[in-house]
C-alpha cells in the first residue's frame, strides 16, 4: 500500500504549501492580523481606483461585510485585473494614511476574468435595485446587498439552533412528503414520479399516476406540526426548521411557494401564557443576537435600520375581541370576521411593540386548536403581529380531549393523530414562525423574495 | 390597555407556580440534583414493579437515555398508573439501597392513561424488533431504541453545524423545487398543484398541468451542489444540510425516497487532497463528538457498538485502478466497470479503515467533475467507502474550464451553471454525504428506515 504513504507526504507538502498566511479569510485578517504581518487573500475585486503609481483595489471574499483595501504597484497590474475578477493576492499588512488596514500587494494572480461588456450584469459602485438583481439569481451572491442578507440568514439560523439547544429542545426532521391532505386548504403541491418506466413497473390494480409510487396520493408538506406532536408525546420539547410549500396563486411581497418554517411543540404546556413566554423570549433572543453578531451586514442591507427598541419591553396581549374593539374605534372595522393585513399593521402601529392576539373564535381557526376553558366558542390560539409583515407567528394549545378532537377531525387519514390522545397523552402547545418573514422584519426587507437564495413563486422557478 | 398588566401579572403567577423544582427534565435531575432536594418530573412510565408497601416506577421523559426510578407509596397508586401512562410526579430525591438516585413520590398525577389492551402496540420490558415498531410510526418515539436514535440524530446534526460554523462556512438553503432536469438520471419526482381551480385560473397557452404553475416542469431536488457552487462563487465556503429525493423503485436497507444530504463546496480548492482532508477531518470530528455527547444513547441502540478505532488513524487512499487490482487479486472482479456494493465492503474490510477511491474513469462520473491533469480519461473525483454502507461520501473537483464544461453540459437549461465560469471564476471542489448513511455507520443500524423519524420508501408514505 505504497499509495497511502505517498498521499500522506503529498498532503503534508500541500498543506504547508497553502499556509503562507495565518489568515484564510478577510474577516479574520480584519479581526486579528497585525501591521507588518504577511497575508494572503482570495476574493473578488469590488472596485478599482487607478492612480499614478499605484492601483487601489477593494476586495471582498464573502466572509464579512467589509472589503480589504489592496495597494497594488502599477507593474503588477494586468489587463485581467478588473472589477468582478477573482484574485489571489499576497503581501504585507500596513496602515493607510487614513489609518485603515491595507494590504501592500507583492503578488497578484487573477484567477478568473470578468469582462463586463461580455454580459456581466453588475457595475462597480452601483446599487442595483433588488428587482434587477433578482433576474440574475446565479450571480446574486456577488452583490454586497445580497451577500449581506445571506450572512444574516446564516447567523439567524445558527442562533435559532443555539436557542433551542440551550433549552434542551430536540431538532426533528419532519417529513417533506406526506399523505395528509387536510391541512393546506387545498393549496398543496402533489408529487409523482417523472419516469414512465418506473410508473409502468410499479403499477398495480386500483392505482393511477398519483398513487402508484407510494400507494397513496402524496403532497409536499404545509406544516410539520402534527408530526412534531407525535414525537413530543414521547420525547418532550421538540422543534423543526425546514422547507414548507403552498401552491397559492399569490405574487405578493409576503408570499413564496417554498419557504422555511420554524415550528416548536412544547410538552406539558397547559397555558397559552407559557407559549407566549417562549415566543417572546425566542424573538428577543434572535433579534438581539443577530444584531450583535451581524451589525455591519444589517447596515449594509439598510443603512437606516436600527436594532428594535421592543427587545427590552413587554409585548402586548389583546384578546381577539379587544383587538376588534380597538380597530372599531379607529374606524378600521368591516363586517368581515378575522383581522386582515391592514388591520394587523394598524394594531402594531397602535401598540408600538409586537402584539399577541389571543382567544380566537373557533370557526376562524384550525381543528386541532384547544377549546378555551373560559368560552366554548373560542380557542386558545394566538397570532403575533409585528411591523412590516403583520402576522409572524401563529400558535395554539392543542386539543387534548379525545372526544372533542374526534368530533372535529377532518379526515380518517388523521386517525393516527387522534390516537396520540389515547395512550399516555399529555397537554402540548406550539407555534410556527416563517423564517423569511423574520428576515423581513429583522433586516427591513420589503420583498420576501430577497430573503433567501433561490425564491420560488408563481411562474418563477429559475435554476 | 388593562389587558397587558393583567397578563403580566398572570404570567408571573403562572411561572412561579411552575417552578417548584429547579430541574425541568430528567437529564438535568440526573446531572445536577442533590440528595434531599425537591424534584418535579413529567414523563412516561416505562415499567412498574409492585411490592408490598411500595411501587417502583421507571420514568423517562425523552431528555436522555436514562430512566429515573420513582418510589411510590402504595396509597398514591391509582388504576390509571400503568405502563405507558404519562405522569406528573413531585417528591424528594434520595438514594436507593443500591446507591442509585431515586425520587420518593409525594404527589402522583396521571396525565394520560394507557390501556395496553385497548390497542397500545408496545409491552413493558420487551425489545420489539425494529420492523414491528416501524408499523407504528406515530408512537415510535415512545420506544427506548428509537428515542435514542432521535437524540443521536439531533446531536449529529448539531455537531455538523458546529463544525462548519467553526470553519467559517456559510449555511445555505438550496432549493427543494428546481427546474433542473438533468441530474437525477430520470429518477426524479415531479411537482404540480393539486387544486383544479388554481390550475384553471393560472392556465396559459402552451402550458399543461406540469408547467402551468411555474411556467416550467418542476422537480424535487436530487442535490444542492450546483446551487451551492453559485453561492460559493461569490461568498467562499458554503454548505447545506437538507432533504433530497429519489423516485427509485428500490426497497433495499440502504435507500429512501426522501433523505438528508450534507453537501459542502470549498472555494479556491485546487487539489483533491484538500477535499480529502476536509472530509476526513469532518468525519472524525462527528464520530468523536457524537460518541462524547451521546454514549448512553449509542449503547442503548446497540450495546455491542464501540467508538471506531479509525478516528485516530489515517484514512487510506487508493486510485480506482489500484482498488480494482486489489479486488482482482481477491478474485472479486467482474467484467463490469465501477465498484459495486460487495466490492466496496471488501475494500473496507481489506484496509481496516475508511478508504478514499480517487482518479475515476470519466465515463463513470458526472459531467461537472474536473478532468484530471494527469490523465484526460480520468476525473478528479472520489468516493469514500466505510463499513456497513460502503460508499458514504462522493465528491470531486469541479470542471472550471469554460470550454471543457460547455462540451459536457447535458442541457441548455444549465447555461447559468456554465456562466458561473465566465465571470470571476474560481476553482472549487465539494462533496455530498448522506446523513442517514452516517447514522447507520455511527450507530450500527442495519436498516436506513430506522435512522429518521418518518421514512418514505416505495409504497410507504404513512402520516
Amino acid at each position: 500500500m505504497l499509495c497511502r504513504r505517498v498521499c500522506i507526504k503529498l498532503k503534508k507538502y500541500f498543506i504547508s504549501g497553502q499556509n503562507h498566511s495565518k489568515y484564510s479569510v478577510i474577516s479574520s485578517v480584519l479581526e486579528k492580523a497585525k501591521i507588518g504581518e504577511v497575508a494572503e487573500i482570495k476574493g473578488w475585486v469590488k472596485s478599482l481606483r487607478i492612480q499614478k503609481d499605484h492601483i487601489f483595489a477593494d476586495v471582498n471574499d464573502g466572509s464579512c461585510a467589509q472589503k480589504l483595501q489592496i495597494l497594488i504597484p502599477k507593474h503588477l497590474k494586468t489587463d485581467a485585473l478588473t472589477y468582478g475578477s477573482s484574485v489571489h493576492i499576497a503581501g504585507k499588512l500596513s496602515k493607510s494614511p487614513r489609518g485603515q488596514l491595507e494590504l501592500l500587494a507583492e503578488n497578484v494572480t487573477v484567477l478568473g476574468k470578468c469582462v463586463v461588456l461580455d454580459g456581466y450584469p453588475f457595475n462597480p459602485r452601483t446599487a442595483h435595485p433588488p428587482e434587477y438583481v433578482r433576474q440574475y439569481l446565479h450571480l446574486r451572491s456577488r452583490t454586497n446587498y445580497f451577500s449581506a442578507i445571506l450572512r444574516v440568514r446564516n447567523a439567524l439560523t445558527r442562533h435559532i439552533h443555539e436557542y433551542f439547544a440551550s433549552k434542551n429542545y430536540l431538532h426533528i426532521n419532519t417529513p417533506i412528503l406526506t399523505s395528509n391532505d387536510c391541512e393546506g386548504a387545498g393549496e398543496v403541491f402533489k408529487v409523482q414520479p417523472e419516469n414512465d418506466e418506473t410508473i409502468k413497473v410499479m403499477m398495480q390494480e386500483g392505482c393511477n399516476r398519483d398513487t402508484v409510487y407510494f400507494g397513496t396520493k402524496t403532497y409536499l408538506t404545509v406544516s410539520g406540526q402534527l408530526h412534531l406532536e407525535s414525537i413530543c408525546r414521547g420525547m418532550g420539547n421538540v422543534y423543526t426548521l425546514g422547507p414548507t410549500f403552498r401552491a397559492e396563486n399569490s405574487r405578493s411581497r409576503l408570499h413564496l411557494s417554498e419557504f422555511y418554517m420554524l415550528e416548536a411543540e412544547i410538552a406539558f404546556c397547559e397555558s397559552i401564557l407559557k407559549l407566549q413566554d417562549v415566543i417572546e423570549d425566542l424573538l428577543k433572543y434572535l433579534f438581539v443576537e443577530t444584531w450583535n453578531t451581524n451589525e455591519s451586514d444589517m447596515f449594509l442591507i439598510d443603512k437606516n435600520n436600527r436594532a428594535p427598541k421592543w427587545t427590552n419591553k413587554d409585548f402586548i396581549t389583546l384578546t381577539y375581541d379587544e383587538a376588534r374593539n380597538i380597530l372599531d374605534k379607529k374606524g378600521l372595522i368591516s363586517t368581515e370576521e378575522g383581522i386582515n393585513k391592514e388591520q394587523e399593521l394598524a394594531l402594531v402601529d397602535y401598540c408600538k411593540v409586537p402584539v399577541f392576539v389571543t382567544q380566537w373564535p373557533k370557526d376562524l381557526k384550525s381543528f386541532y386548536m384547544k377549546e378555551s376553558p373560559l368560552d366554548s366558542t373560542k380557542v386558545d390560539a394566538l397570532d403575533l403581529l409585528a411591523p412590516i409583515t403583520g402576522e409572524i407567528v401563529g400558535g395554539s394549545l392543542r386539543e387534548d380531549n379525545y372526544d372533542k378532537l374526534k368530533r372535529k377531525l377532518p379526515s380518517e387519514q388523521l386517525n393516527w393523530y387522534l390516537e396520540l390522545r389515547k395512550f399516555g397523552n399529555i397537554p402540548t402547545g406550539g407555534f410556527g414562525l416563517g423564517l423569511e418573514r423574520i428576515m423581513q422584519v429583522l433586516c427591513n426587507i420589503s420583498n420576501i423574495k430577497d430573503t433567501l437564495p433561490f425564491p420560488r413563486w408563481p411562474h418563477n422557478c429559475d435554476m
